[in-house]
């Protein structure tokens, strides 16, 4: 097992990194200040882990929340519910939340326990590959309003998260994908070294080795945790996790959210990104096919869908209005394994990347 | 005009209390930092106040909600309209939030600041007595559950606090006392000699006197800063601030919200909370006179209602359950002038409380 620390001053936590972490309950359990525990999770997860973890939590006042499953419940609606569940079991201000699934709960069960009676502590359970390497490190949380992802919320800490690589064991192929992808963002990003180790390695990664896995998990929530703690409330460097995004989440947004996986967006639209890198002449051709060549490896798409037009995009991204007052800003590549975030975009060359990668 | 720091390091913000000081925008605009301006307001104040505000800021791009008036409607949904006026209107993260109301809009107002994108900026301009010496100083926001008052929330911080008294002029008379209850709990917990002050001038502040209110204000606003200073988040010394109210909310709480107004309720429950000091002999029958004189020439309750049972204030204040495990906390008066938070409550005391103050 690997322990990482998120060096945030009095906010400071581990991340405990291996396998079998769910039953090493002495791990946890220090973590754990009061005699409640409130684990919320998803009725795709509560059947397969909900009742191990209870188990392992003998002797607390222990209750539980099971969301119904998916992006789509992700509002102040399903928020409430984690309120109700907390109130009608009596939990108090010394309550610890724990976060049991994928991003969706942990942001969720991140943001309830910011605002019950405000503030609790909370415990993050992540089982996805995607929340291990991304969503569960940074103090993320929040949901969704109807009319934009993530509106509402708060930066707020965990008192610990817990990386059981061997829970990866049940998720779905593609979503191991989808979590390669932010993996591949970091050594895209800020890590050379870890990228060349990735084109080394993903087949491993991708047929579910612990050994692999661990590892890449670990050195990815270094490299997020590195950033993370320079610029805790993203006001300059923590943008440059966001490589990648801008072109994803117009693709995600065109297409409908959940039709493609939130890794498979940001893996089209790393490789866009990468193709406008290119055409200003800051990463060579040869460096845009090994990430071409690392994403399909990984089974991410490298292009947007056929059917989206350069309007489309144009319009999603609020390229119009923002390059003509010059607020559009992106992450691209200054280099392979080095991040740029700029307004100087030349839109001519934005609009080659548009044709170019559909 | 007197202007008053709430030392909270870098989250510290200045009070500014004096007459006519909405339309002294030089006073509040150095204090909004982006181009965007949302006031949030209700039915009741926006119709006196909204378009005089608006005036006054002239130049920003501003938008406003209008909430339903009352404690029935501080919940998430009313809190979703802030946040979808803020989307509808294009918003940022640079958007200030500007308070116009009392202490439910001062408290959804900043709960909406505090999560709008993990956090904007927000400026407190409170409209009733009771929100400028009470909610409007201290950072505590929120909204309340069905199953509970204040149970969601945050603690955040405004930018600065605009008590301008000449917005007193059209508060009723009713709300002019249940101002008037919170200002004695400062002479009572904290500060004798204002406490002789308010002997000496109580008149004059339910005349609506703009030199006596502003000094009640500001000395009520230099308590309770004070005490938020050394414990922003509640861990200690800030319950103090509780004084009364655990008596008054279960007289609200029995009676229904909003039959008597907050600050009645916490005036006979700071009777209550007096006699039984009393009882326990820690101030004078001297003192209680004292108190009891005072709150009956602010017009306000010295007793809970006719019909409320000791039983039901066993059950509303969970004495059974509490004291029995010794975790009933309340505050009482070790003398006039200095408030002790204790758990040291001996039950028959109590009951004889519950059978005096009817």
């Amino acid at each position: 097992m690997e322990t990482l620390s998120v060096a945030l001053g009095e906010r400071s936590y581990p991340i405990f990194i291996g396998t079998d972490l769910l039953s090493l309950s002495n791990l946890y359990i220090p973590h754990i200040h009061g005699q409640q525990v409130c684990v919320v999770t998803n009725a795709t997860i509560a059947p397969i882990y909900l009742d191990r973890l209870n188990a392992c939590l003998n002797g607390f006042q222990l209750s539980s929340v099971v969301l119904a499953d998916g992006e789509a419940y992700k509002n102040l609606t399903t928020l409430n519910e984690i309120f109700t569940t907390l109130l009608v079991e009596k939990h108090n201000r010394t309550a610890t939340l724990i976060a049991l699934g994928g991003g969706v709960v942990g942001d969720m069960t991140g943001f309830a326990a910011a605002c019950y009676q405000r503030g609790v502590n909370f415990i993050q359970i992540p089982t996805t590959l995607l929340s291990m390497v991304d969503s569960s490190v940074g103090g993320k949380t929040g949901v969704n309003h109807a009319m934009g992802k993530n509106m509402i919320g708060a930066f707020y800490q965990p008192q610990a998260v817990i990386a059981d690589i061997s829970l990866l064991k049940t998720l779905p192929q593609r979503e191991i994908s989808a979590g390669i992808a932010e993996i591949i963002k970091y050594g895209l990003i800020s890590d050379y070294e870890f990228f060349v180790w990735l084109e080394q390695n993903v087949e491993l990664l991708m047929q579910g080795d612990e050994v692999a896995l661990s590892y890449a998990v670990l050195r990815s929530c270094q490299n997020k945790a590195e950033v993370v703690a320079q610029d805790e409330h993203e006001g300059g460097i923590r943008a440059i996790l966001n490589f990648g995004h801008t072109f994803g989440h117009a693709i995600e947004t065109a297409q409908g959210y959940g039709n493609w996986l939130h890794g498979e967006a940001v893996g089209a639209g790393m490789a866009m990104a990468a193709d406008l890198s290119m055409r200003r002449g800051d990463i060579s051709k040869n460096d845009l096919d090994r990430i071409i060549q690392l994403l399909t490896r990984a089974h991410l798409p490298t292009k947007a869908p056929k059917d989206m037009t350069s309007e489309q995009f144009v319009e999603l991204m609020g390229v119009d209005k923002k390059v003509l007052d010059g607020r559009l800003r992106l992450v691209l590549l200054e280099s392979l394994g080095k991040a740029i975030v700029t307004s100087d975009i030349d839109k001519n060359l934005l609009m080659e990347t548009f044709a170019a990668c559909r």
